[in-house]
């Protein structure tokens, strides 16, 4: 029943603060035998990397992953694989500057979890956030990683998962222009090459003007056959709700029509089936890949919003830890649109869902 | 990490199928001591209850709960109280009307979970849906009266949770009409009564067309003080997330702002915080109550989105369980907007998920 | 996390006390497609009926078992067959005589749950015990027929489970005499007829005499193949020692060699390795079939004690609940030797286990 | 659903290997504002440390203890304290000697989990046994010490928890002779003075023969108040059954009176009770401190076997991975009663079990 652990048979539990020494994820219950390189989850966490645009926050940080525990290579194994025994991988902290943390360690700031944090356990770790911070996230990054390894293992290697912002501020992309080929192109992981450019002017200015702006990813898995989920609380898309919202920032969580679903008729909302090359085929994906709980084979389509990040360079009125009334603002790093380094986190959290269900469905269905 | 349970502490596991001989829930962690009556829960559950409408199925059930552990009575209990051992309460199908089951057995209903269980399981109990049906949320609402009790047993009787209907199809109630004390008053348990007025109308047609809408319900919990919840799985908001999208039918969660944070400035978003009779006071609460995955004290703010019912009078293209293509169409009982029953089962997901985080807070932080 | 479930993938919840209206089971994450019908269930359930020899209690109840969910049949399933959804079965208590409940309800009778329910829970549904009553035993005899029907369609039939009584008070069989044919034929399920007729007889002078007698139970499942279990905390045996120590009045657990390893050396333990037939034989099984949590291929051997039964007709000393020293003894219904009831109990315990790590295996290594 | 976690609200996560680069342990729940310092830790582990006498192996390891996480200290806390969020030990491996590992790597140890391993993951890290190697305790004793402290926290600090080795090979400890005072002036942990010698003598001709001796070691828990633990399946016996039987090489556990129970009458096992200076006295503890599943007030007596350490110098017949009869012995590191290095781990484990349940109990009953 732990809070900082995720998922039923593929389980992973995360460790760490801001400025603590390192921070880390365990990993239980992955399957043996399959390969397993450093790499293979550092090319993962590069994505989510500080520091990689003028858009995302400058705190310099290599985040290079190390496998503690749970992979095995000698010269019959044909690389290091994984044993079936707890995955332990670690990522130093090195950028942690000696500066003074006076203003946040005594003032709440607004959006934070600074008063929340202080009003559960009577004080907190303030530096960077401590636990709140979404240096977190590297962990569910490296953990995604793997899963999407324990994926191509027990599916047979063909989801392909992919993430999009669709979204900066009230700017959402053109659907029309929507081509995947382009989210390595730009800086938001943006579909939409127009959107982003319009984005990046707007970002610019949002960042020297010390404001910030929410955003919504979207998160499309491609390839998982229809089974996957169970009624009636392990539903997958519970399970994706539970993960989408457990990001930093995030607000609201959409599967398929989401909250557009509520707008539509029975007769526009209800997927017609056709047969295509012998194979039932949806004739549209309101339902975003899921019904009853259990996905149909189509894709897979969940959405969250970001919100705004908090730390902005515009005095907020707040109070003191004694009660004290008060403005705060942030100085130094800032990141003007968290919802970027959400991208590659959503990605990840899909791909855990994902394996965690498809271990549950051999479990349970063979 | 059972598919049909949900909570930590406070865990309840739900069973039992559309035309089965009944239905029912376990509830584990309850603690000790409180007066606990049938007519405590019967309540609760007469709001959902079929046929009190023309808006909703009129399929005739009395939904009698029985309670059949966890409950002692003698002389020196001032009356039936918990005794902290398992709760079980059952729900007896009483309206299972012998009918013509082939249609559904052998088409797939778009919409519904018959092609997605059918792909996990191999077969699947048709009659009414089985285990999809929305008769399962009998047994939340019955819980959720029970995570009532609780909730007042450990918080001290504070905790107030109330329920609308704030959207129906894409016509939403304004803001500047909202009034708690109307919900009791139409079938939409809608706080606009102008709105409830115009969906009374425009449901009216639907249900004679043999269509249906979709609708949004916003859940608040008034009174939950700061500190319930937590980092990082175990997050309130990441928890109700999931309790509410594995309510039948429901396609997107919001907490606070929602969706719409996206749209925000993150001097929009951020609530501010003053002083007031010497207690914190935030002057907005786009965070919806939840900051860092852990209550403010703030109304914690949730919302649903409920897509329009599947089953409708039109025939829609599908398939037949052969792979032949076909049309189906519902007969008989038909219920327009599913989202009105959800009300109270979104109401009853806010006070099981409250009350498993005020007994996890209570364990963590004495 | 549950304090009435057990299990991981083949998850049972039990609920009832000893005097409420019925107690039962929740069955999830059972495979689909299985025939089960009542009376596989009920075969199990009435070996461990009260009533069934003069050595056990009196109560007269039918346990007559009703399956409420999880089953399915039409004219193509060809028997009811489980859907995959939670299996619910219930067990009304028949035979609640109104009795005069005032001595238990004011003492706490030594060895039993009186007195640490009362520090806990500061009441007691003290008819019977209450939840604390034996008769919670007759929920795991009926999940335990439901694992048997999961181990045979997920292992292909071959595990064959028996227990037998191996000690009755200080007298324990002799294993020259050890045939598992006899354990049908004597009320003890022991399968060394001659230490049978002794216990007959020792056992009817007990019962005359109000005194009662502990016991071993050895229970055997054959045909489990290696593989089955894990490190470090979800070890087979680990797993099986929680199971068995759960069972009422069990006060210590064994699994092979058991306490008696302690006197052995390295080189009388160790269970040295032939091959036969081309397949590994094991020369001994001091390992009782499990090494480093993980299954052998050979007969898992478990082995639990159970207490003399504390309900005797000698008075004892105690207390009152307002902390007034006093004697009690027990009227009416004595059971000499509770330790019979619990073979079936052990047998059930041990499928339970198995089935679980059955679908815990195939979840991780296919 | 862990295999490598343990506990519901006090919950920790071990992983590593013998010869992987470290080993650690994630613990989750633990409350806040405990004072928690690395040499809190290193006390605990120094005791289980490896080298301590000729008795024990000599791989010469430091483990030395890190926290990564889950503490902060600044000029205001008064020492370093935990925040409520992860805490993550971590031991670094520093003697991993290159030597040959051809032997082990081929064939299987009778005793060992090689070949379970092999069967159940397809192959296996054979340095030093892998995963199922004794070092995995090192991760138990770390979180141990952490639990002593949140007993401590939660308890009010009264509860003491010591362990003897009570039996090594047939040779036990003389109760009379019982005194806690002896434990830590002999290499046994033994409270028998007498014994202790008897033992260090035929325990250096074990050694030097290449043979070894199982052990059984009891568990004291002194000052725990009566209300901890739970029925049915969350028992603490049950819990501290599970806890003790899944430490390495154990084969038996008991509570009280243990398997010796089953040779009592009912007038001999049940424990009476008196009143002494106005509070509840039992006139003996065959219960072991536990009634139905929770804590009586008196000691916590729980015992467990261990096995003889089945790496001995002595050939033993086996087979090769490939099918081969061959014999193995085991070369250099030889430990010839692991039974002394799980005294330390016993009482780790009995620690983390209470702890888990003192926090469990407040979360239910406040």
């Amino acid at each position: 029943m732990s809070f900082n652990s995720f998922g039923r048979m593929f389980r992973f539990t995360t460790w760490g603060e801001s400025h603590g020494p390192a921070l880390g994820v365990v990993i239980d219950g992955c399957p043996p035998g399959i390969v397993l390189r450093p790499e293979d989850i550092q090319t993962a966490l590069d994505k989510r990397k500080p520091g990689t645009s003028k858009f995302v926050t400058q705190r310099k940080e290599p985040d290079e992953v190390k496998i503690l525990s749970g992979v095995f290579e000698d010269e019959r194994t044909d690389g290091p694989r994984t044993t079936g025994t707890p995955i332990s991988l670690m990522i130093e902290n090195t950028d942690q500057r000696s500066k003074d943390y006076s203003d946040i360690r005594d003032k709440y700031r607004p959006g934070h979890a600074d008063f929340t944090y202080d009003a559960k356990y009577g004080f907190r770790d303030y530096r960077g956030g401590g636990r709140s911070s979404a240096r977190e996230t590297a962990a569910r990054v490296a953990a995604g990683a793997v899963a999407e390894k324990v994926l191509a293992h027990v599916l047979g290697g063909a989801v392909w998962i992919r993430a999009s912002m669709v979204q900066m501020g009230p700017d959402k992309i053109d659907r029309a222009n929507f081509d995947w080929m382009e989210i390595e192109k730009n800086p938001f992981w943006c579909a939409d090459a127009k959107a982003a450019e319009r984005w990046a002017e707007k970002l610019d200015e949002a960042r020297k003007n010390g404001s910030s702006y929410g955003a919504v990813i979207e998160v499309v898995a491609s390839g998982v056959p229809a089974g996957l989920g169970a009624p009636v609380y392990g539903k997958l898309d519970a399970d994706l709700a539970s993960a989408m919202m457990s990001i930093n920032a995030v607000k609201g969580v959409e599967i398929g029509a989401g909250m557009e679903a509520a707008a539509l008729t029975g007769e526009e909302n209800a997927d017609e089936i056709r047969m295509k090359d012998g194979a039932p085929q949806f004739l549209s994906n309101k339902a975003g890949g899921i019904l009853g709980g259990v996905s149909s084979g189509q894709d897979i389509v969940a959405r969250f919003a970001v919100k705004p990040t908090s730390s902005i360079l515009t005095p907020r009125k707040t109070i003191t830890t004694k009660g004290e009334e008060t403005t705060v603002q942030t100085k130094g790093r800032h990141d003007p649109c968290v919802g970027i380094r959400g991208v590659p986190v959503g990605a990840a959290m899909m791909a855990l869902v994902l394996a965690d269900h498809a271990l549950l469905h051999r479990a349970q269905c063979g």
